[in-house]
């Protein structure tokens, strides 16, 4: 650091002028300053040198100076007196001078000003993330992503953007490329009769449950109570409640969510009657039916969370509420995380076009609009076919994986594990034998480089299930079977 | 369409079996059946052929039938009765059939559910986005985008994902590299002495400023007392108002906000310090003194909207508020949609550690995180050089635009409108005599294809003022000379 009350910049010192803004020039000044008056070598009241003879001295422009000098006085540590000169100020912000080294000042520890408490948070994936084996959820395998695809389609839509304003703002509702691409997606693939207009391009579901909490619930209708599954996905869950919602637990049992058991006063349902998060069941035609019953009855929003359409294995796909619900219930949410990746965060909601609109006014508040250049290179995988064979070769190499996992717990683990194959998804649910402690298995396994998810994290009240998810998608079938092998041994501890 | 009760599908019809999925199969019977029943070939109580007999016709699977009745079963359009065979149901869900072509369901036109009341939205800027001449809004000219520097930086971004993680869910606050850079960029342009761990990334400014409201105001803190610049930028009141605030207005004059009278009760104030938006003006050190000091005396927190940091024409840089703010009370937010584009939706806040980990954890409920796959194509710009490069280019372009503008108008509108040279930014704040009609003016230079923002356009109480708003970065030079003639002729109509 050089020093002002010194002798001038020695030969080891950094060249002053860096090149890269003059605007680092002025601050290494004023630090030189402040360094000299911490140590002690200027006090208060001593005289500075003139900005010309300053500027001399470290060969810059007087301005660099002058900018160095309104900065310190700005701060406080020096005052001009006019034509008598520059001072050290008699008033420090700093008072105590610290001996030794130059402190770095550095960004404040603590805000000045009152946090609320932080909420109670739902246990963070992060944990899994640095996991060998991320078995705790059901998301897809990297190693799979169509890289070179996206990466063709992209410089194509950044080439295109000047010419077709995706650089500049947009729409809240999304690119419009592919809001029709979605819709001519979910009609071909989910029987949902939609066209773009009832399309909402989201930074993946989370946003979309955010919006839709902050629609139903928001301000001015705190309060308001939404049935939720009582096993669950606690993101949605705490999009929820951010808004305001009161959260009831509705029962589940191998149909899906008992309907009947709904509570009598209800805003809305949050659901995922495709491949129940984390039950896997699917939820039988009967139940879809009284939920729509209901939902007409008492005028409910039905918030349909169908999270891994793509990645059905069983021969009979079965329609989501959103294709047969000329009532305008249903807010159909997906997501291309699993087909492509959570990373990329793109998801939807297929709602009718005055929920799309509202939603859409939400969403310009909280970020304006999506990343319409992205949103362009996915619609091109969507229109060219990219995607849809994408799903397909991944849905083989999943199913595959499926039975592998069903494979190595049926060597590994029977008896202490049983698991069915799931009609669909990334994740199987599992029941445990109850002779085993589900909290320290999931500890014993963690410390082992394998994370699972257990039932009592999935659940709204935190209530403990006799279950496990485990996801297979992630890792190929060597994979899993050392995964599996290390759970076995994880039992003992 | 197949007629279910006629004799079989014609050499004209499109073939059942589409290759792309069995689903589109089921739903095409279904569809069938239904139109049969809108035309009256089928009507109710009528007994349906079998599923194997359907099946044979169509030649298709059998399971494929039995998936479409199921769904019309579901539906309600039909009635297993066992043994006895299907039936049309005597209670149609749609009980006036269609005559004639077959009627698109399509997704409802209103929802079954109460939404809340749209909230007073600000002018939409998209109105802006569809003129000629954007001169109402202060965005860069996307045709100077390093679209192939962007591009590289993205396929090597993808390339490198699945080994990063960036496909995958990672932390909420940004990519790690992005969150290094944008530190670094802070320390070294801006006198921000911050690390990694005092920056989160965000989705554009917009998003930092919605999350900032929702930490600040929030649920059981609504009806806080914000106070804003009186003129300013709608989409933060936006976010603010979302979040539960009150808004006061604060007076401006040359030196920026007068800080002094600022109501004695508040929990924040928004501010545009570097370039006062719209009015162009750099606070004063003194005014920034005394808004410091507000802040210490009564635990406030300042918002420091430094939008548009990169582009200060005038040789005197000036630092941030958070540049000496060792009290904590500042929450800087910066972006990259100036120095790079609006619709990469990039921006920053620079604060204490536990304020950034608590915007953290609003934010993973809002959309879980950012994209950051762009994000570690950003670092990689910002830490090759390449966004220090294009700022200073473009630095000079613009402020070469800037005088272009300047000189149109002198030529032009002399005794109409007076403008002074901002000291830096991308727009002009410009006095208008009294005897122009804004309003009209306005109007009348968008009918011309000149989009324009006047006073009253950007007051917080909608209060005219005789001023108007124009944008010089994203039109080329001759194109501001075109615009500027296109408003002369506008004062007539």
């Amino acid at each position: 650091m050089w020093s002002i009350s010194g002798p001038g910049p020695s030969p080891t010192d950094p060249p002053l002028r860096r090149g890269a803004g003059a605007a680092a020039a002025f601050v290494r000044v004023a630090e030189a300053v402040v360094a000299d008056v911490r140590r002690g070598a200027l006090r208060p009241g001593d005289r500075l040198p003139s900005t010309r003879a300053l500027a001399r001295r470290f060969e810059v422009s007087r301005n660099t100076i002058v900018a160095a000098y309104d900065e310190l006085a700005t701060q406080g540590w020096i005052v001009a007196r006019g034509a008598a000169g520059t001072f050290v100020s008699g008033d420090l912000p700093d008072p105590a001078p610290r001996r030794g080294a130059r402190a770095p000042a550095g960004v404040a520890s603590r805000p000045g000003f009152a946090l609320p408490e932080p909420p109670a948070s739902p246990p963070a994936p992060l944990d899994a993330m640095t996991a060998r084996y991320r078995l705790s959820l059901g998301v897809p395998d990297p190693r799979l992503f169509p890289t070179a695809a996206l990466a063709r389609a992209y410089r194509r839509a950044l080439a295109a953007a000047p010419r077709r304003g995706a650089l500049e703002y947009g729409p809240a509702h999304g690119a419009p490329a592919l809001r029709e691409a979605i819709a001519a997606m979910v009609r071909d693939t989910r029987a949902i009769p939609a066209t773009a207009e009832h399309v909402l391009v989201t930074r993946g579901s989370q946003q979309a449950l955010d919006l839709i909490a902050r629609l139903i619930v928001g301000p001015g209708r705190t309060g308001r109570v939404v049935a939720v599954e009582e096993l669950g996905y606690a993101p949605a869950w705490a999009a929820l409640r951010h808004a305001g919602a009161r959260l009831v637990a509705a029962p589940l049992d191998d149909a899906g969510l008992v309907a009947d058991a709904l509570p009598a006063r209800l805003a809305a349902v949050y659901t995922t009657p495709h491949h129940q998060y984390p039950t896997t069941v699917v939820m039988s035609p009967a139940r879809r039916l009284a939920l729509l019953g209901r939902a007409r009855a008492d005028g409910l929003a039905i918030i349909e969370d169908d999270y891994d359409h793509e990645y059905h294995y069983d021969g009979r796909p079965v329609a989501p509420l959103a294709a047969a619900d000329p009532g305008g219930h249903v807010l159909h949410v997906g997501t291309l995380s699993k087909v492509l990746a959570p990373g990329l965060r793109l998801g939807y909601v297929v709602a009718p076009t005055p929920v799309i609109d509202a939603l859409a006014r939400l969403r310009a508040t909280v970020d304006r609009q999506g990343d319409h250049v992205l949103e362009l290179a996915v619609a091109e995988l969507i229109e060219d076919g990219e995607l849809a064979r994408h799903a397909r070769r991944t849905r083989g190499v999943y199913l595959g994986r499926r039975d592998a996992l069903l494979d190595a717990l049926d060597r590994e683990l029977r008896g202490v594990v049983e698991a069915r194959a799931p009609a669909g998804g990334m994740t199987l649910w599992a029941r445990v034998v109850d002779d085993v402690a589900l909290p320290a298995w999931q500890a014993r396994a963690r410390a082992r480089g394998v994370a699972i998810a257990i039932g009592r994290d999935l659940h709204l009240l935190g209530r403990a299930r006799p279950y496990v998810r485990l996801g297979f998608a992630r890792h190929d079938e060597a994979e899993l079977r050392d995964a599996v092998r290390a759970l076995r041994r994880a039992l003992r501890g």
